[in-house]
């Protein structure tokens, strides 16, 4: 059997875990809710808890080392999780090193939006392309950048905060204290919410009766444009318009081959294409107008992906590592692994 | 003496030429002004014209290549200046080629802003930065990125395209016919735009006596805020704010070591910086709000200076370049400068 790594995809909401063979195919998968308020020690016993069930599962796997990704911001290079704010009581913990301790192999550490860029790039939507931009619009917007078979880091791993580009001065105040923010304005939850304003409780539209008479999200918003609700229709409009104003500001900035959206209005792609290919036509200089806008392939299994071939295809970020796909085994199974990258 | 490079900053009103030492100084200059209405063969002969005033001069130089930057839209790689609006009739003009012919000389080419961003890092305000993102505020906004040493190019070398970023939906139609650009609100022309509106001919104002009581530049609109005029001085600050929100961007999505500020309205920095750092500081998240942001160095030379490091200091971009600080000279000396690539 060829080797794999382990990945951990760490949420706010919920931990996965996988086993991913060197082709990218996930062998296992795992998963628990985040004990997102009990701080790190807990969630790090989570990790550990769900690695050791995923290896009793599978008593043969030769594990090459642990692919990891997590929220920003992060430090990949140092390996430390500086404070993702869905996580309680994470500060500046040393992730990479206690996990290396812990199971006495390689870890790789990314911040979940390059993760999966990466997965993505290498395995899904993005796959023999030169560089893309990779957006997850969901409760959140955020972005990783691959240029020149990398991620684009920047210092301390910080570069393609998009979701915190500003594009407007209208809109709610972002939770960062911005006006403005593409991810105020774009993301499923800015979406959500102007649904859920432009309806009330018990007024017999489909996106209330979708909702239960409860606040709208965005979910509700695109099976109700599916259905062909006026509403929704125009509610999907507007998204589309600030989609495209964001992504052609990605365009002129990155000027990748190509931008791929993920995250949980990828749902809804379809339907918000047109808009947005429109509103790149108006925006964009021409020279980027022709650069494709595709949907994510691999779903919520892009950061595992890209987070175990940190392992299983290069050493990035950080120190050089490149596991050989190796089909010995032996005792000295890890020194073997860390000497082929001196090859 | 050791090698030079011939090198040229083709812009819409000025061709620069000069001849380029190893360590960045400016051995020689000259200039003209551009024949920007007369299509690209008269430019050319401007170009090779200089370039003879400059080596009749300079008789004893040994030119190891010439570094050439011109307005963007261009494509470094295939050395094609694609169609830069300040210059009519330049459609696809394969200025590589054309030099190396008439030459017989490596030639390099790179967009203007990115050569800037390549001198200042180079020998000038960089200096020693692993990157930089570097903004020229002047008639418009242009930027180059520098990242793990070298200019982030993107498919095409369109990257960075930073004064067309959409950063608010107010102000004037920018030019490419969107609004809320970066550069249609927080350019040199903007804020003489802004400066202009605010007051009327004859009225007494010092931004109105400054101007000879025509429009007002933003030239004057910084000579008046340093002599304490009350209007000039907001000015300056809603200038500040504009330039805040779009570095606070550039930090957000390139995450740089610094910013580095050129262009006309640099010679202002003094006034800007109290305002740009208080925008920053406001909409920055906080791993970002201590990056620097500090004026260019070089002045009109960045050009000049980043695309002759083109050919005495590497290759980039394009094909494999770096021509050693060679003493020797004889008859095969353009062979033994390519040799030295894959020594």
């Amino acid at each position: 059997m060829t080797k794999l790594a382990l990945a951990f995809d760490l949420g706010g909401t919920e931990l996965r875990g996988a086993l991913v063979e060197r082709d990218g195919a996930v062998a296992a998968r795992v998963s628990a809710p985040t004990m997102a308020g009990a701080g790190s020690e807990a969630v790090i016993g989570q990790i550990i808890a769900l690695a050791g069930t995923l290896l009793a599962e599978h008593p043969q796997a030769k594990v090459a080392g642990i692919g990891m990704c997590a929220p920003g911001p992060l430090d990949p290079k140092a390996g430390i999780v500086i404070g993702p704010p869905t996580l309680a009581g994470w500060h500046d913990v040393p992730l990479i090193d206690i996990l290396s301790r812990q199971f006495g192999l390689p870890v790789r550490l990314e911040n979940d939006a390059n993760a999966a860029a990466l997965g993505e790039w290498r395995f899904g939507a993005g796959r023999g392309s030169g560089s893309l931009v990779f957006v997850t619009v969901s409760t959140g917007i955020g972005g990783g950048v691959v240029a020149d078979g990398h991620i684009y880091h920047g210092r301390r791993g910080l570069a393609a905060e998009i979701g915190h580009m500003t594009i407007t001065g209208e809109g709610d105040r972002c939770f960062c204290g911005a006006v403005g923010c593409f991810e105020a304005v774009a993301s499923g939850t800015a979406l959500g919410r102007r649904a859920t304003r432009l309806t009330a409780p018990g007024d017999g539209s489909l996106l209330r009766r979708l909702s239960g008479d409860g606040d709208v999200s965005a979910r509700h918003v695109v099976e109700a444009a599916r259905a062909g609700d006026v509403n929704a229709l125009e509610l999907v409009d507007a998204e589309a318009k600030w989609l495209g104003i964001g992504f052609t500001n990605l365009l002129h900035l990155y000027s990748p081959e190509l931008i791929v959206m993920g995250g949980g209005l990828a749902n809804g792609f379809d339907l918000l294409a047109p808009g947005i290919r429109a509103t790149i036509e108006q925006r964009a200089m021409p020279a980027y107008r022709d650069v494709p806008i595709v949907p994510a392939e691999l779903g919520d299994r892009a950061g595992l992906i890209g987070a175990a071939s940190l392992i299983l295809w290069e050493g990035e970020p950080g120190a050089p590592l490149a596991i050989a796909q190796d089909e010995d085994s032996g005792p000295s199974k890890r020194a073997d692994a860390r000497e082929a990258n001196h090859g």
